[in-house]
């Protein structure tokens, strides 16, 4: 059974404003199984109200429309609604009493315009509201059934999880158990991905698979439904199976983690800690890093050596290296990993050095070119790349590699 | 004139991804005079995005879609619109030669699936993509004009700006001048601003003043709209000039410039350097410098000193200072902008030490507790602040204040 979200209200459509209400009424909706065929966003003109509850999608059976019950002008959708169904507008008593009990509550007289919120169709069903003083309404219509509540996201919230969902779920018969899980992919764009899994997965009813695309990686969720959870996990898991057989060595988390969570938590694991030098990512590796809590535990020190001067001195790269190499090369990255390494007395270190742009390219060594290394008690090992976008975009992916090389070394040791 | 927007994908009614391209589009349409009659998102069913494509609401013009159009199975848009136009699909060779352009760019070999995206509606014009492989189209059907767009957020805004827009204005008509000024505000909410301009400016169909909140700043847009340049860039100076008056001294920028471009220039200005230690920032502050490009020019050096080891060893911080203080204290702030600054030689020093929390805060040090350090030749200062939120807020706010107090102590001198 399928479900419809309208939102009202003119800021809605500026631009300015981003419609939070609608995504957070689907998200409980489709917990229960139900599928949300459209959402829209229409202005505050009585016209436009009354057009949207006309043109619903064929397959509709419940319309959910927040906005436009508020206690000012500019408030139309009761108006609007009686308008579109050939209603009158009447004084609700039971809305009017919940108005009347809510400013009691604050032990203040109700100001004039509120009771501007008790005037509903006729015939309505009333539908509580636990937060606030603009009681929503139920009008049935030619076997639809169309839920207005007003427009305040904490009292969208509260109503949906007190009132709509309990409706919606007891009206479906709904039984049945969605699980998910999301895999976490970084080393191969989307449609190399599709070609690997092309065919292999049975997608149906019970099985989905989402391909969704997070610069710089992409994110796989298998979704099952079902009557029995035993066996939704066990579709899950063969799905899964099937994922890890074909494109496994670029899946980093099985568990919808951030890179940098993954890293950390195996940097615990191994009791180990880590030191980071950063030329072209400036900082960034050492801030995705220290945003997981807890990162105290591993994270020894970063270094920001963005200038020669500060790669002499504080790293000590022999100017000699510098002179011949340049600082964006393969030699510079390993002695930066070494360097910070020693510097920090931690288990391992990671370097990054590269040319961010959009200036300072070169034929030879052109904007995107970043070299990356580890470093451990062991040995040293850089490996270089090109990349390719806007300066945030060449930081972000060099920090992502950058990370991901630290995870795969903390593997192989 | 109106516009419909309509964004395509399962994501976008799942409730776990929000649209930001029809806000996007939306904020681009209005400011040529166009109005939006509706904003709409359905699923990539070939009969859901049929439907939604059919059942345009009256007096709408123009119809812009994205989503749908990448290389994967589940791209489903140009398929389904040539079947709500009664089309025939084709491989569409303008297409095809820009993907090809585009591979040859990457010095890579086409795959594939990717190949799927110049199969397009037959005798449609193309809308360029400067950014990504799938190109737009355009279908006229009954008076009405159809866009299509791929649904990458950074590819919309590139075609938006460089094809929409351009097409919208030449066919509206649209003549007259629409300019507008951003400032940047920090240290007073929305609330107070408010309270500070209330009745001040006379907002009206030529004039319109709008708040816009991005933590932890406040933007105040002024929008003006009339026949003659001149006297709509008088209007909106005037406003701006009535901004300043009134809360001036929380401004930090009149063009709308990151505050870490606004530090970086008067670094520039006055040829001075900075170095940054960092511990409860974890290196944001030096990411956020070195994202403006040309920031080697002033961004001599950063460290981040997460353990107390680093602390002792990297910056010299005595272990007493933090026996007796604690890492998270006023004398420790002091001496880590001036250590740093000593060690990078650079003109300035700046240090931020708190507790980013979750976990860590104390009665007395509750989580949130932030010092920040500036450093100069001449002497050092430390404010101490508490700040609110989670953990990556107190890290973004702890970045903004320190990035601001060293704005204003370079104005200083």
């Amino acid at each position: 059974m399928s479900v419809e979200i309208i939102t009202i209200g003119n800021e809605l459509l500026s631009g300015s404003t981003i419609d939070t209400n609608a995504p957070c009424i689907a998200a409980s909706v489709i917990e229960i199984g139900l599928s949300i065929s459209r959402m829209s966003s229409v202005g505050d003109a009585p016209e436009d109200i009354i057009n949207a509850l006309k043109s619903i999608l064929p397959g509709t059976k419940y319309i959910i429309v927040t906005g436009g019950l508020g206690p000012t002008d500019d408030d139309r959708t009761a108006t609007a609604a009686a308008s579109a169904f050939g209603k009158t507008v009447e004084l609700n008593q039971e809305a009017l009493a919940a108005i009347e009990k809510r400013f009691a509550g604050y032990a203040a007289k109700m100001p004039f315009p509120n009771q501007r919120q008790a005037m509903l169709p006729s015939g309505v069903k009333i539908i509580p509201n636990p937060r606030g003083t603009a009681s929503g309404f139920i009008i049935e219509d030619a076997g639809r059934e169309f839920m207005f509540m007003p427009g305040v996201p904490a009292e969208v919230e509260a109503m949906t999880e007190s009132f709509i969902i309990p409706r919606l779920k007891e009206q479906s018969g709904f039984k049945q158990v969605i699980l998910s899980r999301t895999m976490r992919v970084f080393g191969l764009w989307e449609s190399a991905i599709q070609e690997r899994l092309d065919g292999q997965i049975q997608e149906g009813p019970g099985l989905s698979l989402a391909y969704l695309p997070h610069f710089p990686e992409v994110r796989l969720k298998i979704t099952g439904m079902g009557a029995d959870p035993e066996k939704v996990r066990q579709e899950i898991e063969r799905a899964a199976a099937i994922i890890q057989e074909k494109v496994g060595e670029y899946i980093y988390s099985v568990n919808d983690e951030p890179l940098e969570l993954v890293a950390g938590q195996l940097l615990k694991m191994k009791k180990a800690t880590v030191a980071i030098a950063e030329s072209c990512t400036g900082g960034l590796i050492s801030h995705r890093l220290t945003n997981i809590s807890g990162s105290s535990d591993y994270m020894q020190m970063g270094v920001v050596v963005y200038s020669n001067r500060a790669k002499v001195e504080l790293l000590k790269i022999p100017q000699a290296v510098l002179d011949e190499h340049g600082a964006v090369s393969e030699p510079c990255a390993r002695l930066m990993a070494k360097n910070v390494r020693e510097l920090a007395g931690s288990t391992y270190g990671l370097a990054v050095t590269g040319i961010a742009g959009p200036t300072g390219g070169s034929a030879e060594k052109p904007v995107g070119t970043v070299f990356i290394g580890v470093a451990s008690a062991e040995a040293e090992s850089v490996t270089q790349h090109r990349f390719y976008g806007g300066r945030e975009q060449i930081k972000l992916m060099s920090s992502h590699m950058a990370l991901n090389n630290l995870r795969k070394l903390i593997l192989q040791q």
